[in-house]
């Protein structure tokens, strides 16, 4: 058994007795095509070094011990163990912009050059204003319309190199850091302490899969085809030396929001998950509900964004202002309670936000 | 190092010095999940002993080695190893009717009662007709619409337990042996060679996704989540107790057929297969020519039904008689040709059938 080839001289009956170990490897595996970034290996006594004690650090530990342990009766078979996290504002910051929609506003301007009727039609108006506080009051689905409008036309190859090119220098104005740093250092433990137990780790986005799967690999170590999103449809054809292309199309086939998230999540994936993690009324409160009342045990965990100084605190719960993100609403804040999630208040339950604290 | 887990005293350099062969474990680990049987674990000096030698047989194993070799010039990153195949007349017998239009056949009757008006129009005036030849001739899309119809209305727990109830019971008339075992062995072995090298192995369906994902794992340790098809929508509900359902509703949102196919492998996964394996001009063409079109090396097998006494013979490319199914067109045969597709030969190609001969 050499460190070349581990298993060469392993039976097929020794592989099969500890098959329920072997998924421990998944969450390394898909780091070797990730950056070594701090907090990369789970700390040996603690997989949740970034997490102050509280039920919801205990919750999470709860479960992965009762669905993974082999003598206990809400063990899940390894094919099921699937979990689903919602990205903005669930593993990175979505306030006061989604990201998406940073990366889209300064392509609003040569979509209206070449399509001059939508310079006086919303939501495009509103964004051509640059006015961020209105931008920020725009609905979700007319977010929607303005990322549809900005991604559609080009090949799949050329969209992927524009986002690479924009995450690549764009920062954010607060912290002047790459977005992709702005992710939070307790959900990242979550995915390895998941992954390192035999879950698959799926995104499910309100935003769009394409823009979230050029980064999802490194930064969360998460394959593109488990990031599921709003999506729009492609179009096969040919370039100008007759090789088949890609295009993406103004067109929308998958819509996440509402209960969409996992009404969609189950055309693609065919799962309840076990696990679920999310933050807004607007997409992740079905998603969340729906995870909970599956059979055995389940976890659905909604972010709170409650810490002002650390990061941002806002939405209906706490009483402070809506916006069209990040919608915590009293009703999901209610129906967490009455069904038994666990609501993580950051300003509580984080002991750091961000890996560069 | 125990048995029980393996991995605990690995340091995690071994373990990233090691990770090019990790994902060799992959089928083996999705095996777990599926009954012991003949010709599970591939032989040991011959990965496809079901192949007789030959240019295709040859062509696979060359493009495994390429992509795999970490001293290729065509090394394949494992996140980038994906092979695409079709199911029906590539992993599984099509032939005189598709599998899941014979599942659909004996729901048609319900239907029509609760909807009369259904009667007298096509295409299930003809389905009701119990003429199978005409039924055979029925278009892909007709054939479609029977299979929306029918595969609505319940939640998805309940559709479930009927495909699963129906593929325990129900015999191919002909070998009087359960659908499931009327799959390719050669093509199986492909499969589990590709699984081997670190690939990830997906269905892309012309047939509804929702109905090969029930016995997927257990056929060909494909998960449900990779199996891309043919989909309806999901609508999230609740039952008379108040827990949120979802239920199967009579709306297309992905249409697999044509280059549907390879559109919608993009929208699930945003990857361009490495390998494609197909047989049919109605829903594999695009898929194949654009897996073969990528950069490096690619390999797209298309599997000609020429078998008349193993299996059948049928499709314009023999010169033989057009069906709504399998239509290998004398058009995509010269594409094969001059892209350098591998098309197999059925009767030449494979030293055996199935693995029950």
């Amino acid at each position: 058994m050499t460190p070349s080839n581990p298993f060469s001289s392993i039976s097929r009956r020794t592989l099969i007795s500890t098959a329920a170990a072997l998924p421990a490897l998944s969450g390394t595996l898909l780091s070797i095509s990730a950056p070594a970034r701090a907090g990369d290996l789970p700390t040996q006594g603690d997989p949740l070094p970034s997490w102050n004690d509280g039920a919801t650090k205990q919750a999470i530990l709860d479960f992965v011990r009762v669905t993974t342990d082999s003598s206990s009766k809400d063990l899940v078979p390894p094919e099921e163990r699937i979990a689903a996290f919602d990205q903005d504002g669930t593993l990175w910051v979505e306030h006061p912009l989604f990201t998406q929609i940073v990366f889209c506003l300064d392509r609003v301007g040569p979509l209206v050059e070449a399509r001059p009727q939508l310079k006086d039609r919303e939501p495009f108006s509103t964004i051509l204003s640059g006015d961020r506080e209105a931008i920020g009051r725009l609905s979700a689905r007319d977010l929607f319309e303005v990322v549809v409008a900005t991604q559609s036309g080009m090949t799949v190859e050329e969209f992927r190199a524009d986002v690479k090119k924009w995450l690549a220098t764009a920062k954010d104005a607060r912290w002047k850091r790459p977005y992709t740093e702005l992710v939070y250092q307790p959900m990242q433990e979550v995915l390895r302490y998941l992954r390192a137990n035999g879950y698959r780790t799926f995104i499910a986005t309100g935003g769009s899969a394409g823009f979230v799967r050029e980064y999802s690999e490194k930064v969360y170590g998460i394959l593109t085809e488990q990031v599921a999103g709003t999506e729009q449809a492609f179009k096969y054809g040919y370039d100008k030396d007759h090789r088949p292309i890609l295009i993406r199309e103004p067109k929308l086939v998958l819509d996440n929001l509402g209960a969409g998230k996992i009404e969609n999540f189950w055309l693609m994936y065919a799962r309840r998950p076990y696990a679920a993690f999310g933050n807004s009324s607007a997409d992740d409160q079905q998603m969340l509900e729906y995870v909970k009342a599956g059979s055995g045990a389940r976890l659905s965990v909604a972010v709170l964004h409650d810490d002002a100084k650390r990061e941002y605190a806002y939405g209906p719960a706490q009483g402070l202002p809506n916006t069209s993100i990040g919608t915590f609403s009293q009703e999901m804040y209610d129906m967490a309670k009455k069904q038994g999630w666990n609501v993580v208040s950051m300003k509580d339950d984080w002991k750091r936000i961000f890996a560069f604290e």
